[in-house]
């Protein structure tokens, strides 16, 4: 069933509900999934809107000229998406099959609405699975010495696939500044640790080290600062002692895989909003 | 912060929430809560607002009267309650202590926002316990061969206390068919077991001799039919070969009691529709 | 690191673990993981060791008979296992992949180890994916007015692959008593629901139905009385009134992937020790 | 049924799994759980045994005279415990209740095995409660700006009672150093954050402004760097954007009261062995 979804978030006062679900009735909308919520500590208010395309006398274009007065009557950040326009995804990827493996299956049996566009890895050792599912494959090696050849001929895939949402699934390079501005709140990373805890390198050793007795994944927004952006979905796993390091690892990758799935199912449904460094997900 | 909460259920169809939302802007109503659900099945529509009662012209009675024209027009079954009337709660239990403490303790450190208006129970070994908080309890004990007095005690004294919510914190009576149907929907039981998997007696010897690896407790309404009402909530707990049945009931005995709380949480904040049996829980 | 597992069920009394672990020390055997459990209900003893197999000075076969005169002793269902035999597995599925697209990946990234040799389908969708890792696919279609040459058929494959281990990947159909019986604790069920609850068919349907707010999924040994063998493992995953079925069949996915992939490595770990109908997990 | 509990730490090597169940077995001692765990990274052996008291010739003084050598031999860090001889207890806790009423209502219904010798506060809120349990109730303030004739005061009291473990049950003070270096691995804290991340004070307004999407609480033993010690036990729950931070105080009271009181049973059962700063948990 194809819907339109608006996504609003705008200062909170009284009758923002009234006036968009007014406007929606008017125009007979078929609402299939209504969410709000009011941040009472800086006074922000975030909704979302599922409806019915076909319930609506108008296309999407002309929803976006009749709904511009009431969006700037109340100062809204807005956006009006079709599920009928598939986002463009652009995969990236280095050694490890998990998390790839994991997306590729779920697009391909139909439980991601996306299209893939194509997958950049700065290894080749993906490239059947890959080719197999029919998507294209880029090997962008990263000289260590000199990272920048790599990142432009990494930005120009990217927008030569013209990619609305760029998903880290585990590529183990850092991404320049930028990149990471120019796609603000379109880069999702999935980092194999319960965030705050054990940032950078190596966090199942880290968690090891220091004793803990579950391990997680976060799935967020990167941003210029490492692994400190939004942070969209996380999940843990119990551990104990009897875990080697080897063992971290392996449950993580269970973990890191559905967080990642799920963040980036969230984020092309549109049911994420980003508030300064946190995130409402309706 | 006093708020009404209005809560709604009716067909589905085009203009409800722009009518109540219209509604509430037209009176300066500030929604500090709202969450809508349309059951696509059985084409039924739920919704639930927290409204602060500072910014609406009138009480509760005007505000009902108010209302009503809307309720009738949208065939609506509806309720509107103030969070300045505390709920007037009867808790029962027998010789099993942990849930009638843990709600007591909560009530206690202003956790659950009601009135306990008395305990009772077939056995007189916790009224220290509840008198040490202040409560008054009754004992009345339950003739195996003869039953009915004491339920007819039972029921006088409910009624005498003017209970809204009845809450058989692990009281270990079946409650005659006639209480059930005067109280329906308003009879909270906590079951251990994860329904609709071992109903009836000694639900931890069921799970152990069925090898389960999991255990849970389930909250739900209390109907004619045993453990077979409306779920409100449910938890589990992972349990091995190597634990007991006393490790189960143990362990279960947390479950329990996180899962009644939470329960009663939900309906004390008027968080819960019953539909058929099954619940929505906003 | 290639190990022996030494794996022991038999009635419990004193003695037992010095008399191994001195059969083990007095051939200087290097115990990397040993687990125990006595269960006191039914007076019965299980015991599993990982021993080195470089710091022992004999191989499996003198092994077996040097440690036979214990086992005789203590009456002793006991086998032992070399890690470097890799059990033969038969994988069967229908038409859904998620749980076969799973269970490839951790075995193509070296994470299952085992031999997998061949999928069976009743379907012949997933031939290609199974074919891209090299593994023999056949179609073996079911017939629902006369089943007997596909399952003749499919006894014919496992016996010609001399499988120690079938799994059925959601295999949509129903094994014969007779093959069952021969590879009793030895064919591996997911079944989509938290056993005992929602036997049978649409066990999804059967969940919205009931209004439960976790789901889960069972992997289980596979007996002659459906869904009712012993459990190998099992989780949840919590859903609420907005979920639709479909919904549930999709978070459902998750957790029976995980929980098969869970149940079969515990099997090949030589972990799943059946006793009655219940199994013991080390 | 009275046991007693050997629990042992030694340098790993062959034989000792050998002689320790030999050793049991010549006595005919009867062990009703038995854990083993070999720490590969560091070469260092874990072993924990539980064994009928009745089973054996002798009591526990004989015992140890008769282990001595084995343990020797064996470099073993050791200790052989009496159920029959319950440890003694002192609990803090400032003016939260939570935790406290917890552990009071398990001791009080026989779930904690253990004395609990008394409860020392810098508050004397919860007087009336401890003392409906039979408990002596010390108030002893800290003055912000000399602390230490209260630590000196709190120290008096723990000796006087002669305490085996000191449970730090939401006590919103810093132990100074010296105590935590007299009763290492004695003192056990309930920390409201899912550590590493958020040490120090208010962690869920940390959480809250991080944006985590689960919260979490750590029970461990206290070291003289804040939040840094041995973890023995840790969970979370999920948090979502609708909760604000009273809503994940609140669910965290939850998490802290069951991992402070798991945290806790364990340490009671000599199932926790530390080794650096990491726990072994049988």
């Amino acid at each position: 069933m194809r819907t339109f979804r608006l996504v609003i978030a705008c200062p909170d006062r009284v009758g923002i509900v009234a006036k968009v679900s007014n406007f929606l009735a008017s125009h007979n909308g078929w609402i299939t999934e209504a969410s709000h919520h009011s941040d009472n500590q800086n006074g922000w208010f975030f909704m979302r809107h599922e409806i019915r395309a076909d319930s609506l006398p108008f296309g999407i274009e002309a929803f976006r000229e009749a709904f511009a007065p009431i969006a700037e009557e109340f100062s809204m950040n807005w956006r009006i998406t079709d599920t009928a326009q598939k986002k463009r995804v652009v995969l990236m990827a280095s050694r490890e099959s998990h998390c790839l493996a994991d997306l590729l299956h779920r697009w391909h049996s139909d439980e991601l609405d996306c299209e893939i566009s194509c997958v950049i890895s700065n290894h080749d050792d993906l490239r059947s699975m890959v080719e197999w599912h029919g998507i294209p494959y880029y090997h962008v090696p990263v000289n260590p010495q000199d990272k920048e050849p790599a990142f432009a001929e990494v930005s120009r895939l990217v927008k030569q696939h013209d990619a609305e949402v760029v998903v880290l699934a585990r590529y183990m390079q850092i991404l320049p500044p930028a990149l990471c501005r120019e796609y603000a709140h379109k880069v999702i990373n999935i980092h194999h640790s319960f965030l705050p805890s054990f940032v950078g390198a190596k966090p199942y050793h880290q968690a090891s080290m220091r004793g803990v007795k579950l391990i997680g994944a976060t799935c967020h927004y990167v941003t210029e600062e490492l692994d400190a952006g939004p942070i969209i979905e996380q999940d843990v796993v119990r551990v104990s002692h009897s875990d080697s390091i080897e063992d971290m690892v392996r449950f993580g990758r269970d973990v890191e895989k559905m967080v990642l799935a799920r963040g980036l199912r969230y984020h092309l449904e549109d049911r994420v909003l980003v508030h300064g460094n946190k995130t409402v997900v309706f």
